[in-house]
């Protein structure tokens, strides 16, 4: 039902994640190092583990582009592991094993236990945690970046920023810039860009930091919440007349399978919960002929302010 | 890729609402009466307009179910509307039109504008409205109940209730019963069903009928927030492998795919957002030969605390 | 990945048939008795049994369509079993049971024995053959004309007519109409609805007529061999970059879902395997400043003559 | 609703063929020597252009595999290009082009013409051809490796041979073998190994090998009937549930996806439509306790003439 399907393989510390992306039009101008842009934000972060540094990733196209220009046909990428040679042993794909070092004890937080018990792996559960790993979102970042070469031609761009880290708040330094929310999500993005842990202002990034430290100290670690915006999106995406092409549920279920994600709110969310009706919902005037909505609390079913462009 | 697929149909004045559950085994009892027990419970409820008493819903069972037990088919069911002797001129199935009072101006927080802009239906938004309604819930409800018969010879209950209403909160009654969310969902559900707003006990269903009281003396409406708690899951259901797998991200969707859902949380959620790994992660500890999770805050990728049944 | 997605259910004495078919555009102009029409074409036969007459068929419109014009929204058909009278008991939705009379014997060239022995249905195989029948069908016929009316909009229009049954061929009467099988499918179905067989000429119907009348006097049945043209399509349909995509794939899912049939061809088929390459392929030609398939026995992955409307 | 979901990619004359098989259970036993015998397998043949010559496919496995078994997870295939340096220019992936020697006439029997409209590219067909080229396939063999090494462990063999080319016919062979046919396609594969035309003997081979030469001699090409054997089959595999779930249509959509296959027969196929139903219907007779089909012309729904296994 869905135009574009896709899915990745790969292993954390398997020669190299791979994906295909299916459904794009032909026509599309994409860069590998477009992909590779994105590849680097993921990257980039404060007080990120040894294995970021090791990375690099760098998408490699091998299918569905000719002349910098998509086919229509399916698109491959491979993300090599660039640490491979550390693991070929390891993670031989020939027959040998067992590791030396099974790992046996499942990590809370994971889907070590349930994964092992599911998959008959108790006995090296290694083989669950290479793929459970939070690395498959590379090839994600990836293939959205094919994606983002599309919505690119109709005007859609997609950023986010952080909004907190455990206790410490970001997300006044949001309300500094309403037309990069309106109008404007790539600029957002880039700003984001020149924070250390993607908050849209210096003092928002030392009081990120600060929490981020102060855990560290504890030998602990941090969740957080970031804000997603979309902007130039045209009225009429997903639908109403059945239940698994409603947008908000395929953002929901997008955002959902991403590892550690256990939350997602659109628009106002819970604080709508708390929150009379009148409050929520978005009038909707009559300005010049054209019907506006006035505020943008639903993350619009509209999909926009402006209805009838 | 899921074994059970499902569509609804029906507009909220039309003659019925219609609905397919295909790939249920075969040999699963199912009563239409069990059908009709979910059915009331959604329409109860303090403060709901006159199109609740109205409708009285039954599920009439059409195909896939013989002598009370499933067949393997497709099962169908109709719901039908029992106010459609009131509506068979505006919502006529034969040509004609339009109608004498068609829908001109859309209502905030509804599909309406949107609906009415993709589908070329501005001269009369009830082509959008009718289908957009929260009636289709009905069906879903009704289809529902196929699928609890089924999780109920797995031993697998769900229950749910109602923690807040507006600013009024009623999530601490929930703290009583640790025993029902552990082990016996559905003996919540009943629990909530004493109460007209589906709290946990007497104090907090007057505080949320308060709530609402104060809200319609304002002529305006409240959001809210309901649990929804399954026992008896066992361990392995979803998969890590792919991300349209993952079982968060299938909740997140069916829950979104519901009329005015914005937010969804899995375990603790945006509160472990704001909270250190070590208090989010549920411990796995060894006891008597058995692994075990010694608490369940992430609303455990193990689907249970006991993770060797 | 389609846009139309559909399901039937139903069993061939129960209450009624259902479907749903999701994925049409609004706008489309639907009668309820147009696909009688169709529904009436597939009850016509000679030689067929009681069943057939009994029937008289009618499709009941429930959802998706309003002034006889499609919303968008799902539509939901019923065809209800005119003989459910005789069956209530027997076909009993409610608990109860077993039938008096339960089918213990498997029947060849049925599903029976298959399917009794995967859902555990051998004790009365009424609960297998009950959704096996070729009364299902109807279901696919009264979707199928909602299909029709979609493609109607787009000039594009399905025929189809009886080529042989048994050894008694038909096939030379499609030689004398051309121009209906490249420009109008439709006259083709019509010219076919005026025979018994659905044979194209007279003589052609007391060939086949004939051929019946023989296995009718030796209590035997016939098989036989269809043709399904279609005409005014449109360049490009289906797609030959990913597997599930290609329209020569899902034509044939199509026709060897139907029960009974057991072989498809596009185009010469077979007859294409025992020729040289230059008889098979269509040739190119180039003519006034058209590109035009100077035949078609390929049944043209251009899926026209004409390359270039 | 398949367990096992799969995409390839790749152009012809492109770096690589990439294909994702996801759905594959954990533990089965894959080498990559095992796929490169069946890609081997498709490279043979009398007759066939230099490509197969350069080519020596060879399946790199690149994911979902560990020590020689899956691990449930999506495994990621990879055939190199072994002529890929001969083509990096003008099948550069980087911007550039366009290329000196676009392809502009759209050969017959291809889908250069109605891609090249579908998709925009009549500047330069090579973008249509050079994945609706048969070399696609060498991904599916390899993928279809992955799913015999499942069907090894449940007992399921997967054979087949050549049955007729052009005019001359190979099929008599056949009969020669009937055990091979009821109980070990794999052994009938084996057999046809040993000619460069896939035939069952040495004088079905010179004769198919004459009809090709006499072919060439002319300048021109010949189609072909294979047929495809499946042993060990358990019963119950599809369902007469739903349309999209019977067996024989989705065997067919998988034929007929394949690049020149214009027809599929499942048992006697076209030959049954000449037949009385008392010919063709596989009875099923009692003996010894087992209820068993005493032949298979209709490529048995039951999947097999022993019912009770």
């Amino acid at each position: 039902m869905s135009r574009l399907r896709w899915f990745t393989a790969g292993e954390s510390h398997g020669p190299a994640l791979s994906g295909v992306l299916e459904g794009l039009p032909a026509g599309l101008h994409v860069l590998a190092s477009d992909l590779d842009r994105d590849l680097a934000r993921r990257q980039q972060g404060y007080g990120r583990g040894g294995r970021m540094k090791i990375e690099k990733d760098q998408a490699q196209i091998t299918a569905g582009i000719r002349f910098g220009r998509t086919l229509g046909s399916p698109v491959a990428l491979t993300v090599a592991n660039r640490d491979w040679e550390s693991w070929t042993e390891r993670m031989q794909i020939a027959p040998g094993g067992p590791d030396a070092k099974p790992v046996l004890v499942p990590r809370p937080g994971h889907t070590d236990l349930a994964g092992g018990l599911k998959y008959g792996a108790t006995a090296d559960l290694r083989d669950i945690l290479e793929r459970a790993s939070a690395r498959e979102t590379a090839m994600r970042v990836a293939l959205g970046g094919l994606a983002r070469a599309m919505l690119r031609e109709l005007g859609i761009h997609i950023g986010s920023y952080v909004r907190s880290i455990g206790h410490a708040d970001a997300s006044e330094a949001a309300t500094v810039h309403p037309e990069l929310f309106a109008r404007d999500a790539e600029a957002l993005a880039l700003l984001a860009d020149h924070s250390e842990v993607r908050a849209l202002d210096a003092e928002s990034t030392q009081r990120l930091i600060a929490e981020i430290d102060s855990a560290r100290a504890r030998r602990d670690t941090l969740g957080g919440v970031i804000e997603v915006v979309a902007t130039g999106v045209p009225v009429g995406l997903g639908s109403h007349v059945q239940w698994d092409r409603k947008l908000d549920g395929r953002i929901a279920q997008a955002m959902l399978s991403i590892p550690a994600m256990k939350a997602v709110e659109l628009g106002d969310g819970f604080a709508g919960a708390r929150s009379f009706g009148s409050e929520v919902h978005d009038p909707i005037a009559l300005t010049g002929g054209q019907l506006r909505r006035t505020r943008n609390r639903a993350a619009s079913r509209a999909g926009s302010p402006t209805a009838n462009r």
